[in-house]
């Protein structure tokens, strides 16, 4: 079976948006993997189609209904659907690469896109929804957070890269950043390749770019870097 | 003079997607900020219209050319152009909503758009590119990662969220993440909103969302809470 994402979304026509381009529009059309957007004002309970309400205890913002959210999810997946529920939010735990490849591994994702201040504490508890963050930054809804996880998804999924690229040679893939890059002219503004890459030893190059990788990684991301260590004793 | 966002990209046509719709729409049409699409590709040298090439040193993809990059960046963004010029990339700084809100308050950003294995590290510090990561997983190219990165900042140009929020009561804004939401109906599936939420105590509602926010830091986010605990000394 392909990967199949549902999206939960007030904007369901945000969907394919870019992820109708490129690799993943490709792999859309060759049914790689499938997309259905479900609106989630089809499931208000009220003539006014609402949504979303004031917060208890006050404070800005409107916050979306647990009872509205859990018919649009029960509808839209019943209970033995196995894919993970997940919801897009700050809140989450952080998304990985080894996360992103685990979900490429599975059966696909029911995604639901928060929107004003959140969701109601009581439908991700019910519902088991896995908070998911992409950054440490606010996005004013979900959704393009779940076209990010899906384009990191999608990729990985078999036949979408092609054979040239294993996709295991990447940032993180390894624990650290990957290292510079160069191609022609050889020479751009006066500036030369590095050496040793146009020398033709492979054993040189490879040490060259773990190098350049490891000093990257200190500079940049001291958080990566003592994980790195640490992982090799 | 309103934010002014140029994006370099081999995808145009992937460009307003989900930014033209909902709060960075509206403010799109509104004129509070101005998005502009170069294709790289037109700055190309051969009659193949190439943009990228074989990686010195050998290895797995294709990495986009510094000449074509170049002619692309200085015939959009002259050198007086007084916008920063970020490259997304995974190798990149992380993205923090701190460094959202700085260029919230600048004239907008050129964004270059990576693809294929990356970017010939040459343009990158010859046009002194600030690499800017929004998250530690891998995408196709950076064109959702660019649509992050403004979906966060124009969502904080003035006037686009309306002023019933200000912005500042989110989760990372004071190193926190966010306290749970609830709203009506006052009890969902039997579950009723807490009680302290609905008893009208101001302190008492501002002691349990401090708290519970700090539970839910520690929890999910060990690395702000280290870090929260040590700016309160």
């Amino acid at each position: 079976m392909s990967f199949r994402a549902t999206i939960l979304t007030l904007y369901p026509d945000m969907f394919p948006g870019p992820l109708g381009h490129s690799l993943s529009g490709r792999a859309l059309n060759e049914g790689t993997w499938a997309l259905e957007t479900v609106q989630i004002r089809d499931f208000a309970l009220d003539k006014h189609r609402s949504v979303d309400d004031t917060p208890a205890g006050g404070g800005a913002g409107m916050v979306m209904r647990p009872d509205v959210l859990a018919r649009a999810l029960d509808s839209t997946a019943p209970a033995d659907d196995p894919r993970p529920r997940l919801l897009m939010s700050p809140r989450g735990r952080p998304l990985t690469q080894a996360r992103v490849r685990e979900l490429a591994e599975g059966p696909g994702a029911i995604i639901l896109c928060g929107r004003f201040e959140g969701v109601d504490q009581r439908v991700i508890d019910t519902r088991g929804l896995e908070e998911v963050s992409i950054g440490d930054y606010i996005l004013s809804g979900g959704e393009i957070a779940a076209m990010v996880l899906l384009d990191a998804v999608v990729r990985l999924l078999p036949g979408v890269m092609g054979n040239e690229h294993s996709g295991t040679e990447e940032s993180f893939e390894n624990g650290l950043l990957e290292h510079p890059h160069y191609t022609r002219p050889a020479v751009f503004e006066g500036i030369p390749i590095p050496e040793v890459l146009v020398s033709g030893n492979h054993k040189k190059i490879a040490e060259w770019r773990r190098e350049k990788s490891e000093a990257l990684t200190r500079d940049r991301r001291p958080d990566l870097w003592e994980a790195y260590v640490r992982s090799r004793g």
